[in-house]
């Protein structure tokens, strides 16, 4: 019943990766009652011009909402921590964590069975290495990613422009200082050789723990409960890790913000902070990363055929 | 056995909603054993009468659920942060977002079977304009979920009105002070438009993430575990963007209390904030809202064809 | 393989609840290769003394746990709170709230599929006046339940008392500044009416939605997991309504716990506090509104035919 | 579609524990299209050496990821609030609860299929003595615990070292201060006795429920979610039983980073805090709580053939 939340109707199995969704007793109905004059007719002009782009416009909407819920939460704990914007704190740092982990569960979630759920530069080249993911998807797949970072943060900040400007003191007033509400800069005191470690590092535990949960051989949880994890993994990483760089992690969620940044008056400071760091740390350090991550866990534990140590 | 937690029996197929809700193995002991005898007799004279308004009371109880937990916490940990309520702070910022979160999972489990657990007009409008569900159940519906509001409400303030009392310094005095814990009011230097921008954001993102996980062609979660999505997910509007208008994302979670506090002695002060602040903000925002959130999903992603936007 | 966390082989039938817990694709193996042989020998002579009082064991274990670390919480936050007792507080009030929700799913997850996972009086005399469970087991279940808040109560008080001793400022010293750490007492402010009526209250909205969540016609998650549910709403008493009276809701969670203190040293002092609130409040308000929880979800939502209300 | 986060081929049955963990409908395709030619061939050279050190790998990896995240989050809610390391503190104790939580569940979903997901030598010990795990197995799967604790300590001491650097006040100077970040110390007035029972009680209390949610004749979570129980359960011994002694419950978990704090300049110191502090409280004390805790829940509540006190 379509009224319920509960109830929806299957969606075409244009998009590949649909089918593994449906529980056993589902998979019938779909295939005898829909699939057929699905399969045949395009019940419209829009459709077929959106099934090209669709798995790309998943991954757009789902770094959209991460962007969302976890520029979000910084920008509402950090700027009520001002009290000319809130009469009380909004949130503790522990907000932070469970922000990010929100929108990382909610934006795997909006795309999981039409794109994969990637959400993350990183995890999509990995998967291309490692996983037999096609490389003609990648800059797409890339390119979602990205503008959903630019879209998301632009929505986070049109939300909150007006307590930006609270707390910078001064209307249009624009500095570093709110701007690592959107994008990561690291501690004053921390090295760029720790800094990069930082970031490989903690994509590294990203990637192992994703592999691990979905490899059908290690007891995963049902696919439509994997995001319970990413929330449980995004919340450990920002509560345990978080500290030194803000567990980018993810180019996507660092670049797209930025440029947002860039382009609404915080200028050219964002790329020039600690020279080109906005590219090493938040972005060459998670992609080999998640390299690392991959290599560690198909050469020790991954027995799936498709993975490179695995091919005779 | 009936003396489980995790038994009883399966309700009567007369509320249309029960049959997605048993898994396969369960479906056909219901449909031979029970369903016959079922469909023939009413159990007693009650039985009928409360078949014609049951969905409506489940979102009755749904939001009544809702708001107990949700203007519940707020009374508790804005009350108790008062030295003559409570000798410590009984709870943080974070508390209130958890709060709100458990309210609504615990709402839509209340009612998730019988009637589909939307516990929001906005989300029940949303529904009859892209997912088919029949408009002549919307009334009741909204009706339900307003009158769940106000008893919610009713129950929480005899609950705590010795507190608020202490809290405003006088026994009876009642001010938008103490109203702000049941109904939503606005930061002071949030303009009208930025008001209505953040009820309306919120809510579209509330469907979005509604809509995908609850699209099978999406890899959803399954049905009885859906409350854990909305737990996520609220706890992450709480947490992210509710700072400035209180994410009210609900018109019966707002106008339901504000009703009640306009009874119990705040007088129409709640509604002569902002002029009509109580009308386009938690009110036509979440509605129209959820319009922008159902049309961005159903345009871009979800491939069901009862939407409009995939009629032939 | 024995070895892994996730299996262990199923146990006898012989109590009566284990099969409802079974998967689709276990049952015939169980039925086939197991239970023949079970049936007919005892595997030793403990084995058929035990199963006389398994269900009792279960529910003893299930409190005990439940209070370990529902009273464990408080004595960490609480007594941390002195300086001598910890160099920085273990602990905020939200810990508390998530201290009981712990235990109160882990609790029934130990006697979930043994004895239904009641682990409070209150539910077990609901479940025996709308759910059809036995009369008859009704002391026993009691009697364990009791003794599971006797025993987990002082396992935390034989954990805690070096800390005790130093936040009462004395070694001995016993007052109701600590017993307060195990069993509940209202706030001074609150008149008796109001502490009846809020634990009253909280117990209706613990049935309603433990019988919401465990009515098959009503989409409940599945078994194994309804823990969660009782999680997040554990949680939500204790972070919305927790505050006056400090939510009983279980008469042996309250009872059993003071039971130890009167034993350990605070004497009668325990039973005097407001003329006998120890009866009244956590113990009567429970049990009468266990019964309002049930009857308003009966009366409304409920089609199964063990309810008093549908009986024909 | 092994682009997908919810895909990966099923690994080879090599791995004696993977079949528990197919859903039915999976099943069938497992058997037919994959097994045979698995069975058959070894894809690569390295394949069949990684064979017989996976379970051990596994088991490495587990506990690397359990202190990874356990350790991390001591390092950075400890070290943050030194204004030196952080402008503000990242993260207050629940942060620590919830660290521990999610390295645990983790750590288990790292490693459930391959090795069954013990991470911690207490339980392996236990599976052998009472669920028939084999004995030859322990010493491997100890190693790799051990130096998955050691390898995850190293990993976030080269993380936090410039953080413990400002903290300690002085490049290289290393004091039990922060070797605590690593490994557990009682408090002060703890006697002897009071430590050691605080280590056995909470390890017999990790075990019962353990023990009880893995027990298929009592209602246990899906195996893919088992770790969702560990997470509840570890949060819960960190809030309400962690602050006496830190909560080892886990021979790996705190001998391994003792190791490496001990080789990388804290010296002997950690060894002879409270003489063979580090052996007596948090290694024997978990093992025999462990065993502690198997035997209350076999002799009351187990039905199952593989333990002792049910063998003919």
């Amino acid at each position: 019943m379509s009224s319920s939340l509960v109830s929806s109707e299957p969606s075409s199995p244009d998009s590949p990766s649909d089918k593994k969704h449906f529980e056993p007793d589902e998979l019938p109905i779909h295939a005898t009652s829909e699939t057929p004059n699905r399969r045949l007719v395009h019940p419209n002009w829009w459709w077929k011009y959106r099934q090209t782009i669709r798995e790309i416009a998943a991954e757009f909407t789902g770094v959209m909402i991460l962007i969302i819920f976890g520029t979000g939460v910084v920008c509402q704990v950090i700027l009520s921590s001002n009290p000319g914007v809130a009469p009380t704190p909004k949130g503790e740092y522990l907000s932070i964590s469970f922000g990010w982990a929100v929108g990382t569960a909610l934006g795997v979630w909006v795309c999981l069975g039409i794109s994969g759920g990637h959400i993350n530069p990183a995890i999509t080249i990995a998967f291309a290495t490692w996983r037999g993911f096609p490389w003609r998807k990648v800059p797409g797949y890339i390119f979602g990613q990205l503008m959903g970072g630019v879209v998301g943060a632009a929505l986070v900040y049109a939300d909150y422009f007006h307590a930006i400007d609270i707390y910078e003191g001064g209307r249009g007033v624009r500095t570093l200082k709110t701007a690592s509400l959107f994008s990561t800069y690291a501690l004053d005191y921390m090295t760029n050789v720790s800094c990069f470690f930082s970031e490989f590092f903690a994509t590294a535990i990203l990637v192992i723990v994703i592999l691990a949960t979905t490899d059908k051989g290690n007891g995963p949880p049902p696919p439509g409960l994997l995001p319970l994890v990413l929330f449980i993994l995004i919340l450990g990483l920002g509560a345990c890790l978080g500290m030194e760089t803000g567990y980018a992690v993810n180019p996507a969620r660092d670049l797209g913000p930025r440029l947002l940044t860039s382009m609404v008056g915080y200028g050219s400071a964002v790329y020039t902070f600690r020279n080109q760091y906005w590219l090493w740390c938040p972005i060459l350090a998670p992609i080999l990363g998640a390299q690392a991550g991959a290599m560690f866990y198909d050469v020790l534990l991954f027995n799936g055929r498709e993975s490179i140590v695995n091919k005779p």
